[in-house]
């Protein structure tokens, strides 16, 4: 079948993850499978690639319809793996990027592999869905963001969408009957604040370790991806790449050059 | 002196760079300075956070008004470590993220250490400047960018400035007389393409390694920090970490319900 479509996957808990396993059977529902994952667990990798080492390729798996890659880089570095080498003469019908163990909801988006992926996989002109599970335990049950995933990404297919198109989709603990629907939400303004953890090694040296709470900066907005999650809706929030403040571009018009104009010529004003 | 501002410095490259040096002596114009920057190089981390292994933190060095720390993490873990461990008790007046040896304009900023702490600074509630230099050469002149930097920092002291404020700014190579001054801009649109670099190490595996090319989606666009910094001017792209497609948002609304309004009560429709 030339025209079946290629799905290609990947996600930030590694190749050997239970995250991946659901998300390729996602995606084996409406193609061929190509999964280039981490070799090892890149959670919280945000968008990083590997600049100082090389990097190794191995497949793991091979099946007729579904082959499985181990990289030895980020989530990003997988997904220019598979766009610009491996598969670099087929075409990619959409990116699937987890199924991550941990919501990637509100601020989490920036410091998420799954989503670093995601994002990537959009810049290559096909659509790119992060999956993200509210549940961290290593018996987290996929069933719901499995079915939810499918359901999404049938949607997709069937539609009409402009492209670049990236979802953050997040899905909440329970099991499917549970939860309420899909809610097309905004990202939530939120940040993290740390408490570092500090202990002595075996060497009587200081170590800290991360560990945080998230502070929802608006508990009470219905729009959000943060309160959805928490309202038992599985979350889609579209997502682009262009951080550029546009209300401080407006604002800031003349800013630098007041004071100095024979200096600097802030040509915009 | 207790009024005295405090300023906190970090970049991407590591505590022992040129660029973290012209960093602090921008800083150190403005006030006491706090520099706690990675251990090891950490181009190209993004806004990466360690979440797997401890973090070791030492004072490199110390004169009254500049200390400086060596911390083993990612660049955001560095300004975590700052503003919820080291000076939790003390107010910081500004983050600077630099002076990065490489340009961090366009889709850049994405992958970008110095960025990804930059924009992190800006969560604690006070401005954050990313400074680049385009120049990755062991030899880089700083000169300009520390010119530029300082100037764009007394502009943020001396006005009215609505928080939070994060700026990436980018400084063309050349001499400061060369420069065309200020321009703000919007952040360019376009992506990499990877060619791997394949080889075999010495026991005969082949390895891989990323060496792209940068495709400017919108080179004729005068109003892109891209094209500030080709036509030398210091870019500077207000930025924000909210990356939700409103386009997009407003285009899907019911898309998702469409063919299952019954399941998926998409309640904004």
């Amino acid at each position: 079948m030339e025209n079946e479509r290629l799905i290609l996957v990947t996600n930030d808990d590694g190749y050997a993850s239970k995250g991946l396993a659901a998300a390729i059977e996602v995606a084996r529902s409406f193609g061929r499978v190509v999964a280039v994952a981490p070799e090892t667990p890149q959670s919280g990798m945000s968008q990083a690639i590997t600049m100082y080492n090389p990097l190794y390729l191995r497949r793991v798996h091979a099946e007729e319809r579904v082959e499985i890659y181990a990289f030895s880089g980020t989530p990003v570095d997988c997904v220019k793996m598979a766009f610009d080498h491996l598969l670099r003469d087929r075409r990619i019908d959409l990116v699937i990027s987890g199924i991550n163990h941990g919501s990637n909801s509100a601020v989490n988006i920036l410091y998420s592999g799954t989503m670093g992926a995601a994002i990537e996989g959009s810049f290559y002109g096909c659509p790119s869905v992060g999956l993200s599970l509210d549940d961290h335990g290593a018996d987290a049950d996929f069933e719901a963001a499995t079915i939810y995933g499918r359901r999404i990404i049938a949607r997709l297919f069937a539609g009409e969408i402009e492209l670049p198109l990236c979802l953050n989709v997040n899905v909440p603990v329970g099991r499917p009957e549970e939860l309420r629907g899909i809610r097309l939400c905004r990202q939530n303004r939120g940040f993290w604040r740390e408490e570092f953890y500090r202990h002595e090694d075996p060497r009587g040296r200081e170590y800290f370790w991360l560990t945080g709470a998230f502070i929802n900066g608006e508990p009470d907005a219905e729009d959000t991806d943060e309160w959805a999650l928490r309202n038992k809706y599985v979350s889609v929030v579209p997502v682009q790449a262009d951080l550029t403040d546009y209300g401080q571009l407006q604002r800031l018009r003349g800013f630098f050059s007041a004071g100095s104009a024979s200096e600097d010529p802030e040509s915009q004003n």
